[in-house]
């Protein structure tokens, strides 16, 4: 009974349809009907006009959309514990060619324009210093939390009185568009460029990295070809994208996701460390507890001392959640 | 009818089943069981130990080992038409962080270890020129062109002569081995790293980057994920790369795409370009020539003035070969 | 009466002399018998054989040590303030290709073994977050602090330990070895590399970069070159370095710079916000105490709220020191 | 008799004069009055306004402004033979962070309008090729060859057509600009960036890079601070290139360099390679020549097989000068 990570759950069957779909030949890299499809897709999905163009994990696409944003010589506001920072193998310094990651504090791995703006102020305007040029927000945050509307819309607000462009890692946009059931351009309003994840929520190994700033789409496809991630067959990456979007299969993939993650909340609720607001539960748990629900034939991961983080798919197993609800319950 | 590129082609059955029998859970990244296999298959294809890492595309492959190979202050050693230099959009520079690619001659865009003798007798050993410190080899080169092992061997032994590490690019080492009716190390052999092409020969999205000198893995695991190439779900890149090796398919579909192309070349015997060995056919052709079998349905990509560049595939169509042999012949 | 930074200070006479009698043409490059002299300078200094190589800045200094020593996804441990972190414009990335600078922290500046294990402990042994390959450690301290011999031996030994080279940035590294008496090399034991600064200390644009690990000095002059930073006329380079080195010039200096510092602090004993153990003073200064230091004719930079910074250099007039140790004494 | 290089020849005194004039304390890094004055110095002497900083090399002069004009997924055209490709020991790969230098041939290491077009139009239009956004030209070339005002003019219009910016490498403008009695900027008219070359002409460790694209200025002063170019006792620099610029010392002194060189190209008028324009001859000089010239002391680089490069100074010794003459002649 897997509670890992949503990293290595099964592709939905409607995926592997569509990418069976695609199996005739077409024109190799991007130039295929399906990937040349994924604009206007977007475009619809966010009510305004975008780019989107697919590529094979959210590291990459974080790190395109940051090297796009950003030049060598320039910063990154983010949380001190963002995936960018802690996650991905030092790929910002790879992809942006040296820029720094400048990073703040926040509860629950979110920031606020306050502490935007106090890092800000200390950071002396000359050449000695690395001066920000980009703010990046992961959406839900690193430890599930979502940021509301208004939230997202005043760190937009932020990073414009600043000067900044914004970045939003949404690995787990879909669970965020879900809790809070808001458009999903009310979910990251104001971004330049949306890490948009799939794979975690469906999908086999296609993310979408949406750009509304429509001056970096040539850019970035330029650099994606650089960096090696423009693939010979993208229709099958193309494919697997607007499955997802396809009657906003992406959204109920999330629902069941997030269904199963608030079953075990309530379960959990005396010793949860964080709201649980996506898919990801983070609890208060002691050795011997831990001990006592992998011996039920539960899986999941340590977090820190007295801690686990459990993570819900979308396809959890029903039986399974209910089963780890009652063990939690039962400690 | 299309000759345009093996780039395009479908995705085997063979590979296709194995994907689906991937589909359970198992741990993200390359924990899973099928990633951890690779090293030992390659090992046994190639009769000595290696390891062996998938990646999402050529250039990746191609450029992952040079970054392993060649420091940045370094140099590569490659022919001026090979595909590293002209057709990967800048991916060694960003890799390597900016080793220079240092370009030489040679027939069929094959090189000879007097013309690296030369170049490298040309350089001043100081610190005011890039000294090499690769070679890259590609076999078959971008002319189709299969180096025979004893040509491969004397290259090798020119880069040791040098203290130069060798990189082959295999994009279609299919086709060669298969040409060439040798062992996989005898096509490759003295070689490093190599890139084990696997997309254009009935893969989808995975192609084996196979680490000959044992003290690159580690680096090179670092590297991928660095580059936003480590695939969360990666047992569906080795599940791809295991079915080309299972029962010798890679080596039956270059077969059949090294014979369609035969076919094509015998009726082509006065207008050849250069030798067919692989499954890559260039050919003179005049404008109007061209323009009368564009217009009995075949497609293809012109190659420079009065020429043109056909590839087949592990499944072109038989009927669709022999029609394009006939109206070759009837020009 | 200037109290800014030792930055700004005239060249000593004899600096001036030995540039002058450097004028006849000689090879150019570092292929001037001056150029060729620094390494056994260097040795006989250290008593140990070494490398030396000009360069024209402390950063330049600090970051070829480190891209030496640190692969592109490496990381570099070194404090929170530390100058290659808070001073360099992002110098750091940009040499190291996007290595990483992980920061921790520590009183006064100064690093402790403890911190720096605890930190490697933070640090999962996967591909998913950077690995630290150096430490970097500033020999006097941003605050002006001595590491004792003990006390570097330590952190030597602590690197080692975790397989870490140790590089000493020595901007003010002449100011600590007047102040500790001991021996140039125990004042950096264990180093790799070390940036051993002039131009605070008289000089006029050439720092030392040495390396006491054989294997660097190499790849050092080649990115020295491949970094614009090796001058033509690199005898006047070479000129200022001997001429610190000859009759302990860079020790009559530092002894200077000291001596009136620790005169500044006697008077300000009371408000010293560090102890006084190189050349500058960082002391709590009320805005109308500064104010009123000022209105007198002292020159100095704001640290903080309520804070300053006073900073002497090898010529420091005695009278202006005199004058301002008054005015501190009498606020 | 040094003929060998003009990077070697000593510092002119009125060069020492205006370095010893900065020894008072003044802000560091460029906040000094001298560094100030830059601007305004330049802007006088183009006729037009710009920014001009000073750095140590030619290298890095050239290296900021090509980094400066082209992204690191962009390419640069210039000549075979430019100095940045052949001697800089890879310093544009490393400022650009990879970018691609685009090899075109011309006679006397001289580009054409023509030349460029072809090397353009050579380059396909997507994602796959490096595309230019630079051009670089060496006034004068690398074979001492000018570029007439008209030529550059013209180049300046081929760029623009392609929406390339121009960098001069202008390591011996000087003596262009002496050599054809015209106006500065008409011998660089057009240009986006010019290295201003001043070490081989009497300075002693300051270029100048002038930056005639005002967007510039921002970005490349933070860049060498970046690359460790920004010295602290910056004053050194500026008085440098001040001298220079001083009643025209600079051209003073190229027309004294280029006088020698025409002494010489007059008694070699049979076997010059190339025409003698600024302050270099190559000559063809059989083996037993060259020997017979050293043995009568003459110091020169031999250039390739049969060939000879002799480089004359701002103070190339007149009767040094006329020996040289007389002993060619006599050969």
């Amino acid at each position: 009974m897997q509670f890992l990570s949503d990293n290595a759950a099964s592709v939905h069957p409607k995926v592997w349809e569509a990418m069976r779909s695609a199996d005739d030949p077409q024109p190799p890299y991007d130039n295929d009907a399906l990937s040349l499809a994924l604009d206007d897709a977007f475009s619809a999905l966010f009510g305004r006009p975008c780019s989107a163009l697919w590529v094979a994990s959210g590291t990459a696409a974080n790190c395109l959309a940051l090297a796009a944003m950003v030049p060598p010589h320039g910063g990154v506001i983010c949380h001190r514990e963002a995936h960018i920072e802690t996650d991905e193998g030092g790929a910002p310094g790879f992809y942006t060619h040296g820029a720094k990651l400048i990073l703040v504090d926040g509860e629950g791995a979110k920031l606020e324009p306050a502490v935007i703006d106090a890092a800000i102020s200390g950071i002396r305007k000359d050449v000695h210093q690395v001066q920000p040029q980009a703010l990046s927000v992961t959406q839900a945050s690193e430890y599930g939390r979502c940021y509301q509307p208004d939230e997202i819309a005043a760190l937009a607000h932020c990073a414009a009185s600043h000067g900044l462009a914004l970045h939003v890692d949404g690995a787990r946009f879909a669970n965020v568009v879900a809790f809070l059931g808001c458009t999903p351009w009310e979910a990251c309003g104001g971004a330049s460029t949306l890490s948009f994840g799939c794979v975690k929520n469906g999908g086999m190994s296609a993310e979408a990295l949406v750009l509304f700033d429509s001056g970096l789409a040539d850019v970035v496809r330029l650099r994606r070809k650089r960096a090696g991630h423009l693939q010979s067959k993208g229709r099958f990456m193309a494919a697997q994208v607007l499955a997802m979007l396809k009657g906003d299969l992406w959204l109920e993939n999330a629902h069941a996701a997030n269904a199963a993650a608030a079953e075990l909340a309530s379960a959990a609720a005396g010793r949860l460390m964080h709201p649980v607001e996506a898919n990801e539960i983070f609890l208060n748990l002691a050795a011997a507890e831990s001990e006592a629900l992998r011996s039920q034939g539960f899986s999941f991961y340590d977090w820190g001392e007295g801690g686990a983080r459990m993570v819900t798919s979308w396809n959890s197993n029903p039986a399974h959640v209910a089963a780890l609800a009652r063990a939690i319950s039962a400690l």
